[in-house]
């Protein structure tokens, strides 16, 4: 096997490739005058070929490296898996309005067409959309034991809360990993001034240590909003974890600023909070699905 | 049938529209705070839906614009036929070196796979690309016709020229309809001091007005070096004309410097030189593959 990366892996492929035992190759990319990406794998793979992109801004570049590597590994006609840490469109998954596309499934129809074997992603928001759009064997890691570790022993009183109920599961392993209590965010309007706030769903932040575990971090806004309602309602520290740190439009400062103690994110997109890595998660990922197509 | 057009349609889609006698419908475009592009249709179609996008830089956006439009305009269940005036990609169109993509393949295989019926492009590099890697039915059309009539009662005793033999192809159809001979391009190298020079293969340029043709005009080098050659080898004036404007790194600047006295261009690519439009000719294709998918 050999594990290829380039300037988006953020170290995830040499650490796949130790991992696994195996071989890592840096794959040779340019842009050309006018503009164009090319893409050149310098050695032809050992045995399968797994090709590591991650797809964040300028997210449809990254997506075009990553086609055009995965078409070039096909050309030796081994097996090709993708590890896409952060894949980008997966947000719009259905359609939401009438007139809309879906875009996930233009990512995915796109893989398939340049003949992926098998496809591991990392926290994908619906990972029905694969069930539903992707034909091969695939994997969307949670990397709930990763958070968890970099959490243990900080944490007094935990309770781990996710920002709403699609978004539980996530917060119940992560809970299930540190043995503390997990619930979920509801929103409630004030009907008189109409300010939004945010509170658990059953249980009580008073006295705790809040972490609360989300996919992504973009804007920062939802996180902020819970960080600051839980502090106002006598929880003793508040801590955000995510997958994928997009980090747009100020949101390390919105999160600082709005009292959060720590915020951590893992190493799908690059940012100053990428402070845990997928790559034994993906590792795990990557065997099973080898398992599949061999 | 309806037409759309997004910001990169420069005018063709609803030029496209009023020649066909169709509906015209602008695509509502916008960008996530985290940098994804979205697009949304605004209004269903009648019967066939005619998308026109051109895909230059920044091409990757342009190429997931496209892909939008035409995965959201699938699911209305009416023929869908891509009009790409200028297709990104498409000069990588085998593999060079072992280790390298065939970039075409990739965007002409997620074409096919968000459910594309026809597709419509114009003067593609090797139209064997399409040959080989797309099922549907297609054109590449030769704005042939409308650089002839842009030249037309412009040139005294004119000679057309391809840059080189492979080009061939568009300097006869440009010529047959000037009435012009036509030549191509051969490069020599001086032995002793090692410079390039280029001259017609067998005709000559003296006391004649040269009008050199060729698909793309990138960094303009090669036609700056045939234009200073055939001045100096006496022709009259030398005029240049592309289908596609690409234009990087000072090109018009290097033309005009070598001495070419016009350098002319359709409007695939907007640029300061696309004073031909290229919608008739694809209106006419757009007829001619309705009537294979019908």
């Amino acid at each position: 096997m050999t594990v290829y990366g380039l300037d988006s892996s953020n170290g995830i492929a040499a650490r796949l490739a130790r991992l696994l035992g195996d071989k890592y190759a840096m794959v040779e990319t340019k842009t050309f005058p006018d503009g164009e990406v090319y893409v050149r794998v310098p050695e032809r793979p050992e045995g399968v070929a797994v090709a590591v992109v991650s797809t964040y801004a300028p997210q449809e570049k990254r997506l075009m490296q990553l086609l055009m590597l995965l078409e070039a590994l096909g050309q030796w006609g081994t097996p090709v898996v993708a590890v896409i840490p952060y894949m980008a469109y997966a947000r719009q998954d259905k359609r939401f309005l009438e007139g809309e596309p879906i875009s996930a499934r233009i990512v995915l129809g796109a893989l398939e067409s340049v003949g992926v074997d098998a496809l591991v992603l990392v926290d994908v928001h619906q990972p029905r959309v694969l069930d539903e759009w992707f034909r091969e064997p695939w994997r969307s890691v949670i990397p709930y034991r990763e958070m968890a570790s970099y959490f243990r022993g900080k944490l007094e009183k935990p309770l781990v809360l996710a920002p709403d109920r699609g978004a539980l599961q996530r917060a119940r392993l992560v809970a299930g990993e540190l043995g503390a209590p997990f619930d979920f965010l509801v929103k409630e309007r004030d009907r008189v001034t109409g300010e939004v706030r945010v509170q658990p769903k059953s249980l009580s932040v008073e006295g705790r240590d809040v972490l609360i575990v989300d996919d992504i971090i973009s804007t920062g806004g939802t996180m902020a909003l819970a960080a600051q309602n839980s502090l106002e309602a006598g929880a003793k520290r508040v801590y955000a974890v995510c997958s994928h740190a997009v980090m747009v439009r100020g949101a390390l400062d919105r999160l600082l600023a709005a009292g959060v103690e720590d915020v951590v994110a893992t190493d799908t997109v690059p940012s100053p909070v990428s402070k845990i890595s997928v790559a034994p998660s993906l590792a795990e990922a990557v065997r099973e699905v080898l398992g599949e197509i061999a």
